[in-house]
């Protein structure tokens, strides 16, 4: 019987310009680490958290990783206690998928510990529970990329319906991460209730483009599909400086560019890991101009989903 | 050098549930025959309509066939005089795109009487513009599919982006024809100018979902995604016993089963030809209890697009 286990789980580009609430994919970096041990104490405690500079709630029904093992416990009539800590090495309100990253973290993490082989279907309903404490709302476009790895469509929900999408070999992402904090649930009150349906329509072609363009490997149909007319418009304003970070990026070769999650980190696409690199230190020389600071990440898609770091 | 060709371009299956505006797809039967003829009298006359009841103007810029020939030899500074016959072997107002079939015959058959080697991106332009005439708005989802064969995508307009998606062998059409007619522009004017964003996403998720469903032979995802929240709800009233129509298909086999087009045509969507047979029956066996008759076609996926009759 194992007694300790670490997890990694990555964090996630949610939206993809047309996908808004139901694509997403997985990055190899950065991530959040979740600690679980076996505690003869019943229940969960959560007995340490790094990284969250004191604002992350101990209590295990507020907490994100908390709340989806106290949901295995109750629904699998568990008896098993838990000690519980919470590493976070990524921003948290950056637009990555933070709050889903530790969600599934813990969840994957409980299932390995005790071999309990749940389904992914299972556990993803359980990271779901903890991603809407952070965010307020049911969307799987952060859980599902971090649990299952790769490129996720959630067709819809009533059950979540996730489908994995084969992405060509040499896509490569791009993640700039400008020093300030955006809320989720702030930036998600931006969006108007109704849209124009001819604006609608436009994002369903390009929704329709991009898996396309993604299983057909057409990287100019990528390209071309990479375009927001939603959520992107309301939303710029938020981020000092987009406009001319995400020409920077297009400038230099990127596919496609546009606001992750509800920001503020922005992403690009390219059709290389040379190419996205030199889009890198584009977009943060753009960033720089504008007299914020930030950070770059440069990745191919994540492919494995969570990461047992550690099991005893 | 000839001088007289029949081309047929066949009926198209458009919108397809999640897909409004953005995808249609070509069946192999019916559809429409336009004839044409080197004349010495310059310019382009329509000399023979059938199949219309003298309903479809013969002052070829008003005529969806006539207008692209128009502006054919217009824009390429070609002298040669044409007569024209449309013989309309479909039903219009049906929801099949009987004017692009129409139109795309047209602008096809010019091409292959004179030799003229157009692009399908051109002559895709010069259809448009008739079916402009018919319904009063640029739209190339029953002209894309009736020129390119098979399932297409259109990504975007300006100019039109079309991407054609390969769909597995065993998918067959079923579509119904009541015998009614319902006018484009009158089926387009019950559509909102706004939709609830939460309505726009399901539908979004649902077309992102029938392009992975077909693209990975994923017949259970192609029948998930295959739901329309946005033009069926308020389109549903103009079709007699619509609801069901729709339910005789699903519970005999269909994977999904919708409006084509703007009506009042319904189309379902089967794994085998067999099955679609079975929902055909059932579907016009629906049909008759609600005092209407009509016609039952059942097809793959015409792959060819516009086939030359005849050429001398």
């Amino acid at each position: 019987m194992n007694r300790e286990i670490i997890v990694f789980a990555s964090a996630t580009v949610s939206n993809i310009a047309c996908g808004f609430d139901i694509m997403g994919f997985s990055i190899n970096r950065p991530g959040d680490e979740v600690v679980i041990r076996i505690s003869p104490e019943p229940g969960v405690r959560i007995v340490k958290i790094t990284g969250d500079d004191g604002r992350l709630p101990k209590d295990p029904l507020k907490n994100t990783a908390g709340k989806p093992l106290i949901s295995m416990i109750e629904k699998l009539g568990l008896k098993t206690g838990l000690e519980v800590e919470i590493h976070k090495k990524m921003p948290f309100g950056s637009g990555l998928g933070s709050s889903a990253a530790s969600a599934v973290a813990a969840a994957f993490a409980l299932d390995r510990l005790l071999e309990l082989n749940l389904s992914r279907e299972e556990l993803l309903l359980y990271a779901i529970e903890g991603e809407k404490i952070a965010s307020g709302s049911v969307h799987a476009d952060n859980v599902a990329p971090a649990l299952y790895g790769g490129f996720t469509l959630i067709r819809g929900y009533n059950p979540p319906d996730v489908v994995e999408i084969d992405v060509p070999e040499n896509i490569y992402c791009t993640v700039l991460h400008p020093d300030i904090e955006i809320s989720t649930s702030e930036s998600r009150s931006l969006l108007p209730r109704e849209i124009p349906l001819k604006n609608a329509i436009t994002q369903w072609g390009n929704a329709a483009g991009l898996i396309a363009g993604l299983l057909k490997s057409d990287y100019a149909l990528i390209g071309r599909s990479l375009q927001d007319v939603v959520a992107e418009p309301v939303r710029t304003h938020l981020i000092p400086g987009f406009k001319e970070i995400k020409k920077a990026a297009l400038e230099n070769g990127a596919l496609g560019c546009s606001i992750s999650g509800s920001g503020p980190a922005i992403f690009a696409l390219s059709a290389s890991g040379g190419t996205a690199s030199i889009v890198g230190e584009a977009m943060y020389q753009a960033l720089i101009r504008t007299g914020l600071s930030g950070e770059i990440f440069v990745s191919q898609i994540n492919r494995e989903g969570p990461k047992v770091l550690y099991i005893k």
